[in-house]
């Protein structure tokens, strides 16, 4: 990876889905100092462009307009919220295996144009719409369901839940891009509205525009181009059931673990190794189930692992340094490639106010639906 | 390409998306005789699930019900009406660089449940809606406007266009799958109700539900599964601006010329040595520009080529003897994967009433909206 770029995440009523991709992509291909005309393949990640603005054909509607080759491949990948973690996937897949001198990945969303039913509507796509959609379960209520079972089956708290939220909003707060830049209290989160239960309002992510882009090229040709320059270890995307019925156990994410699993051994490295990283707190308990598919902690244990402040900035394994998804916002086309690219920040040492200590070593884990594609990539910086 | 699977084309009340999909992807396992178990990554084309069935997030969502390992990498490709060729592209790239041994490529799209002033909403996204799709030109007043300029440049007559139609019902009424098995007669066609002028009726391809699927192995391997293997010759995907008034010249698709060009080169073969053809025939006029854009005519005699039944099955290179998206069907996200099966069955010899004579070589080429996106692929048997 030989550049990164970001839009702000946020509510942005005077912007079209084209100008914030386009955007962020300027910025990577400026990062990367490569002109778009060097690029030879874009992977596009989106979920719902034709459901939140109506349109569809969004690859070469960016990509053309973002300065890109007529003759080169411009492809969507939409895999819902691991939509633009998918798509890095198959963009490092083409340029590891020797087929592209350089690859662009974006990844964009445009949600708040639509009034909130509707985006929740939306959103429910990921799931199973035959099943869980007609029953009318949206996804806090998937998510409030996986928080009771665990709970039930950990001794998983309220309070625990919101250890996580208070936590990703102080970091979101030392986050220029970030959505909502506002600490909250225990208290707080507590006393929130209930989406729900035991799910409160702190507990959700955010509804958000933005755009993220990367540009990729063989690890040999990096130091061409920069010094900075941040290597994929290891990655692996795996799929697993969309409807939640049909997993065994709702405290777990089987797709999570094994592209972990694989992620891991691909880079020959184990959890331990790991020094920051980003995972997909859609609710807060996302990050605590991930915090454990991932092995940071064990099973079972992640509520108390982030109450204990093990996971903050300069905890034992930092979660969410950006704010993550809760803090930071949830566009949701855009959020995989926008945690790499936070992820990337925090190697170089870029990060500012919320850098780590240690950061060589870092991982990204993007999540689509309720654990139905999981996107994992290990990232290094020699 | 050991294997393909089709469902037939059309309207299909009973059935569901998934149901379509799956019956195509377990039709190209049984044909190649692999177990949905040993499937290493899964492509699938679709262009608007979410909008016309409400579920998003479709590769995981049909590739576990088919079987498939949830281990393994399960992607949905966006690319218009040329979604399943780009999943096509992608799967072999992936195959033919050495990363899968055994890639599944499917394509599906469920239209009919739609009312079809909804169904033509849908379908606009395809184009750029904040130009176009504001103005309210829609697809067939697009390539309406092709066919004015070809009309214009060129001397291209309503009978030109006929032609086509007459011919691709003639050949849809032979093929078993297809939509539409009825001959239609010149007079009628001209005689159509006028969708967008010059266009009639019988200009404009179907609505339909449908899927198909292919099973791609190394060449190397390929003779482990079957004697009756298909080889990838040449492939390219490329790119163009969304938006037809982008276009220096609509009487022609840079995406088409360029992606042929480069398929050409890969097989080291030229339109001369092309023996069968399923062209993107959205509307009549798009199989002639596609025609004459990939070099079998030249530029502005498509129309006279066609009329002369240089086209037709026993022609001098046969054209959509399948019976083309006019009278085959167009479930746009099966479409490009459903021309690839057709041209596998030509040169496997199976195309029954439907088969032509010379059957070494076949091309397909698979469009998305006005020339946006384009897939050839170039196939041949040894």
């Amino acid at each position: 990876m030989i550049g990164i770029g970001k839009t702000a995440f946020g509510a942005f009523p005077d912007r079209d889905i084209r100008s914030l991709a386009v955007e962020a992509i300027g910025n990577a291909l400026a990062d990367a100092n490569v002109p778009p005309e060097l690029i030879e393949a874009f992977y596009l990640g989106n979920f719902a462009g034709p459901s939140f603005v109506g349109q569809n054909h969004l690859a070469p509607y960016i990509g053309i307009a973002a300065g890109l080759s007529p003759g080169i491949p411009c492809t969507r990948i939409e895999n819902a919220c691991a939509s633009s973690g998918s798509a890095f996937f198959h963009a490092w897949q083409s340029v590891a295996a020797g087929i592209y001198d350089a690859a662009l990945v974006g990844g964009v969303e445009k949600m708040t144009s639509q009034p909130t039913p509707k985006v929740t509507e939306i959103l429910a796509g990921a799931g199973d719409m035959s099943g869980e959609g007609a029953a009318g379960a949206t996804f806090p209520a998937l998510f409030a369901m996986i928080a009771r079972r665990h709970m039930y089956q950990y001794g998983t708290t309220r309070e625990h839940l919101a250890a996580v939220a208070v936590k990703n909003h102080a970091n979101g707060a030392k986050n220029p891009l970030a959505h909502m830049r506002k600490v909250v209290t225990f208290e707080q989160v507590l006393a929130g509205k209930s989406i729900a239960e035991p799910l409160t309002l702190y507990d959700c992510s955010l509804v958000s525009d933005g755009a993220a882009a990367l540009v990729l090229v063989p690890l040999d040709r990096a130091p061409e181009f920069t010094g900075r320059f941040v290597q994929v270890l290891g990655i692996a995307q795996t799929s697993d059931s969309v409807a939640l019925d049909q997993k065994e156990d709702i405290t777990t994410f089987r797709a999570v673990r094994t592209a972990g699993e694989k992620a891991y051994a691909m880079a020959s490295l184990g959890p331990r190794d790991i020094e920051v990283a980003e995972l997909h707190d859609c609710f807060t308990i996302a990050e605590i189930v991930a915090s454990e598919d991932l092995d940071f902690v064990a099973k079972g244990d992640g509520g108390p692992f982030a109450a204990a402040g093990c996971t903050a900035i300069h905890g034992k394994i930092p979660i969410n340094a950006s704010g993550g998804l809760k803090s930071k916002g949830h566009p949701v086309g855009a959020t995989g490639a926008g945690q790499i690219c936070d992820v990337v920040m925090q190697l170089r040492g870029d990060a500012g106010e919320r850098q780590v200590t240690r950061h060589r070593t870092g991982l990204a884990q993007n999540l689509g639906g309720s654990g139905a594609t999981c996107v994992v990539t290990i990232l290094g910086v020699r």
